[in-house]
């Protein structure tokens, strides 16, 4: 099957500088905020975005090293399949955040919940949709201990 | 920038084969069975997975041609930024959806509640995690009158 290629349509600035202090979650990061340096020739997309005040980012970790199908998360014991996991190292490294839209200032947009390293390269911004994006009566596996599955 | 390329780990299989009987959200699909073919050489990858109801799928939106920044959704009368759509025409075009998992044999994961054309690439995993996914509080710009915020 055709590999997929994605051109970058922008950068996310964080205060996180390396793996270490990037938060694993949005909700452990303690409100910080970043910006998202959208390519100009991509502002148009931005027409009336303003009015969620929650985006879904994608994108790239340009960081991660993929360390095989077995991972042992940070918070973890012990080994689970990768996709089990939300680690950044996946045989395709790409994340997902939920994060607080704050302004969008011409290109740049302000974001608050920011669990991204700096210089990230952003693949696509989606507006968050509560009944679309979440499920109710949901069970949570080896996680089941530190997350509530409500 | 650099680009970005991603290898397909499988296809989904669904009983949508043309995008207009596709339905736009998971929440309209009716409980709509699929399948994903995941890449035999991936299988070790789903260990633990099978105690998730529910997963995030990452696909490409392998028919959706790009119609520029400017879009209109099926559902709206007018124009919206395309980054304040999930229309799959985007600059990049990645598409995430949640599904129920009812159970995985091998390299076949069986799913619920499918939103998405069949023969689909898919490139990524990940367990749906409630307090990850959703915020409260939110927002939802010209969706408003369409959609619960809640």
């Amino acid at each position: 099957m055709e590999a997929v290629k994605y051109n970058p349509i922008g950068i996310i600035h964080s205060p996180f500088k390396t793996a270490d202090e990037t938060p694993l979650q949005t909700r452990v990061s303690n409100g910080a905020r970043g910006e998202i340096e959208l390519f100009p020739e991509y502002t148009h997309g931005l027409e009336d975005l303003y009015k969620f005040s929650h985006i879904t980012l994608i994108y790239h970790f340009h960081l991660a090293e993929h360390p095989g199908l077995l991972v042992k998360p940070g918070h973890s014991d012990s080994y689970h399949g990768v996709f089990a996991t939300r680690s950044p190292g996946r045989p395709n490294s790409i994340g997902i955040s939920v994060v607080r839209l704050e302004e969008i200032c011409g290109n740049i947009l302000y974001i608050e919940n920011i669990d991204i390293i700096d210089g990230t390269p952003l693949l696509d911004i989606k507006p968050f949709i509560p009944i679309l994006d979440r499920q109710y009566a949901t069970t949570l596996g080896w996680l089941a201990d530190e997350f509530d599955g409500s």
